[in-house]
């Protein structure tokens, strides 16, 4: 049976899953890549760079839990481009020619257009869909694999609260943000339905996994 | 030299330090007790509670800390009693006649009166005074001791965020209360300041501890 998951998704202390004022150049707005640092001294982030060595522990196993098994990824407009690349009919993504997906994506926007196919097994998919019609549309299209729900935000609070994901991975980063999108709004008593552990790791960031007690896997 | 510190000032991942609906009965309001119960099965916890056993890592080393160097404590009104207390000449705070601070309490309040002196070394002092002017009060009766920050969340937020506090360990409690007051409201960049470090426990909480980096001590 395949499950939904989220996986690696950062806030900060106080919850905010990006910063105010996002742009193209500034897709996290004023957090820049502060919710993400931890990630690039990874063994699997320096790869993702073309660069050698990096850490092994925690924070590079859960990084490498990104790609198996999935089939399809789900995100919203937010992350597909900035505010905006709805009127631009080129825009492909911020992601370049072969994205790091390497499966059907399906974006979430009231503005749809025909599918994208990119290099590498990617194919975008615009959907303007409730989230359990998403969820079913991507669940088709995995072959069986798990469905990723791949943010922003607002995105992922909608699929949690709409009871639609089975493994949650949020990775609190110690900074103070003050500002932008939060992730908890919205989602009080969550942990009644999951299995919650804690692990923080040298770099400084805790992983806090959810796992849906009713979950088939 | 002596500091300023606040003591294991117990968090939800979205960042309340206490519920809403706060009565005399539920001074947490719907968060009851759930901030805390990661206290009670610590060798420490039980000890407060006249039991024997309990775990002795991390959880119960932090709140070792509570009592030992520390000369006084300062809280805020909302933590010396239920909404109202003001209006009750006969209120001695929640904590009984033996409270367990056996230090000078001083209790942050426009409503003053004068001291109340309890069992055990307790004695609560009423000011009406800005962050600095009390901690000032309070250094003078701590005796060369560090004072502590006691909470409510408030409190802890205004004395962080006038630079009076040299050691903030917060634990997030890894549920999502949703309504309450907030700890980190305001509180953008604080960690531009301090050292931070995270360790989460098996009992599912996380330590976060700021440092500040131009503390004497």
């Amino acid at each position: 049976m395949s499950v939904t998951r989220v996986q690696h998704f950062a806030v900060s202390l106080d919850g905010f899953a990006t910063g105010e004022g996002q742009t193209r150049e500034a897709p996290f707005g004023h957090a820049g890549e502060r919710l993400h640092e931890w990630m690039f001294t990874t063994r699997w982030g320096r790869t993702a760079q073309g660069l050698p060595g990096g850490t092994g522990g925690a924070d590079d196993a859960f990084l490498r839990l990104f790609t198996p098994g999935v089939g399809a990824e789900i995100m919203g407009a937010g992350k597909f481009g900035h505010p905006g690349w709805q009127d631009d009919p080129e825009w492909r993504g911020p992601w370049g020619p072969n994205p790091p997906f390497h499966t059907p994506v399906f974006v979430l926007t009231h503005h749809t257009r025909p599918p994208l196919a990119m290099e590498g097994g990617t194919t975008y998919h615009f959907l303007d869909a409730t989230p359990a019609e998403a969820l079913a549309t991507a669940r088709g299209a995995a072959g069986g694999l798990d469905v990723r729900i791949g943010g922003g935000p607002t995105v992922v609070r909608d699929f949690v609260r709409a009871g639609l994901v089975d493994h949650l991975h949020v990775v609190v980063v110690p900074i103070v943000l003050g500002r932008g999108v939060r992730l908890w709004d919205g989602l009080e008593g969550l942990e009644h339905d999951y299995d919650v552990e804690s692990v923080a790791t040298p770099s400084g960031v805790t992983h806090v996994t959810f796992a849906r007690r009713d979950a088939e896997v």
